[in-house]
């Protein structure tokens, strides 16, 4: 049992290789390279670790580390979904739902089963453990953006309503994080790199 | 105090950036493009969580996925240390502690305190936690070089003995993976791709 546990582990560890390749929009901190969904995983991972004390409620910090680890292993399927993209919904897809039972398929039953309920916890966004992981993955690329004149804000021109839209989810996992985070948003128009459009 | 512990944790969180630009010699599964320390780091993560099953001793998960996640940050400073190259000690060079207390202590004083224990315990390999996730560094790429026909150990000349002598390390942390490492290893050496040298 434990040697067939291994064998089935061994092909989902192969498997994942692949979100390596996963190129997102958002680029590195002070620069022009884009950011790998595989590294996007391992920062927030770390972040989680690093800022846990800033969860608003008491989580279980495994299970968020869990969840960010894993959280965009569906796109080495469904490919990466750019929030800001007005045309494509982002969670919960059809598409994600079929990569989701197709790689973590590839464990043993058990471990399939709490794997693909993590991530849709995460999608979800209820629990105090989802809540704090979906900050973190909001968090960093304001950092980075931030870092890099405006980042894909800048290149997608996205205004600051949305930007403020999609970053206030920050809110529901740690105040104080949230805090510094709108006031990176408000310096970031003042320096004129996120625009507030007039109606 | 919290905003206070916030900047300095950002900082780090900025800095450790820099972990994905540091190349590994090793390349990922059946590729030819090389794997970066922060993907490594994210790969061992999730290995832990896949693995910990196997474990011969009850580990602290969260602690040996802590482990694999920041055991590289050091070579920030230090750069990436071949494990085959003769010429170089590995473990706890001053360069690596400079580094250490460089990186980590961006971070408030109690958690700077709390990584460089890990960071030193990974290093010592003693504890069952350590073992563990030495156990995960050696097996991946292991699994990676035996799908690229040889990976490192064809282009760096490495001979059998040399690389079984690294590779028993995961013994000590599960007698499983071991048992699947060792045929693996065997398996090289019928297929040529590992050299038994004879004296």
């Amino acid at each position: 049992m434990q040697t067939d546990n291994l064998l089935k582990q061994v092909s989902f560890i192969k498997e994942i290789d692949k979100l390596k390749y996963i190129q997102r929009k958002t680029k590195l901190f002070n620069s022009d390279r884009h950011e790998n969904d595989a590294e996007h995983s391992w920062h927030l991972a770390m972040m989680t670790i690093v800022l846990a004390e800033h969860s608003d409620k008491p989580i279980d910090v495994l299970k968020v580390v869990k969840m960010v680890l894993i959280h965009d292993i569906v796109e080495i399927d469904a490919g990466d979904a750019f929030i800001y993209d007005a045309q494509k919904n982002h969670t919960n897809t059809d598409e994600e739902l079929i990569a989701a039972n197709r790689i973590f398929g590839l464990l043993p039953a058990e471990q399939a089963e709490e794997f693909i309920a993590i991530w849709k916890e995460f999608e979800e966004g209820v629990t105090d453990e989802a809540k704090f992981a979906k900050a973190m993955d909001r968090f960093e690329p304001l950092l980075q953006n931030t870092s890099n004149n405006g980042g894909t804000w800048t290149e997608f021109n996205v205004p600051y309503q949305k930007v403020y839209d999609k970053k206030k989810a920050i809110k529901n996992g740690s105040a104080s994080i949230w805090s510094y985070a709108e006031n990176l948003i408000n310096e970031s128009v003042e320096k004129g790199i996120l625009i507030k459009k007039v109606d």
